[in-house]
């Protein structure tokens, strides 16, 4: 395997990885609120398309990682929304008396 | 230009915007800390492999779309390493007498 084809390979799992940190850390903290959520929805729709594209082309590696990478997108919206839903639960006027 | 082609140019562009919304919220708010600096800086190590491999394949849009990703990761990274600074500073016990 030549050192061009190396660099697609390792390409697609290591983009792909940038989403766990951010899956952890919001997982973690349950705080997503400087998290805009349009990120993973836009990143979202564009690895659909990328995976539309690779099925049809019958690359397997733009699949894979593709797939796995709208995975960890949904988990990150999933998040966004659990913390939105929380923060706004915490600032219904509560009845002190 | 078939169905695929137009699928494949417009994955580009929209998986890049993804970084848009996030640089707004994060530049407006001036608060970047529920956002992971790793998953700017994974994101970047991968589009810069992703870069290469479109350089070497002379592949344009892929040269463009992951080109303009690493400028929109780098400058996530900036707003993250000013909103963890600026975060400590406020930290710092200050002299109130």
């Amino acid at each position: 395997m030549d050192r061009l084809a190396v660099i697609g390979l390792l390409a697609g799992p290591v983009t792909t990885s940038g989403f766990v940190p951010q899956v952890i850390k919001g997982y973690r903290s349950g705080s997503m609120s400087d998290v805009s959520l349009f990120m993973p929805l836009l990143f979202m729709v564009g690895m659909i398309l990328w995976l539309i594209y690779g099925v049809f082309l019958g690359d397997l590696p733009v699949v894979l990682w593709n797939g796995m990478a709208i995975i960890l997108s949904s988990v990150l919206m999933a998040l966004k929304v659990r913390s939105a839903r929380q923060k706004r639960k915490g600032a219904e006027p509560r009845v002190t008396r």
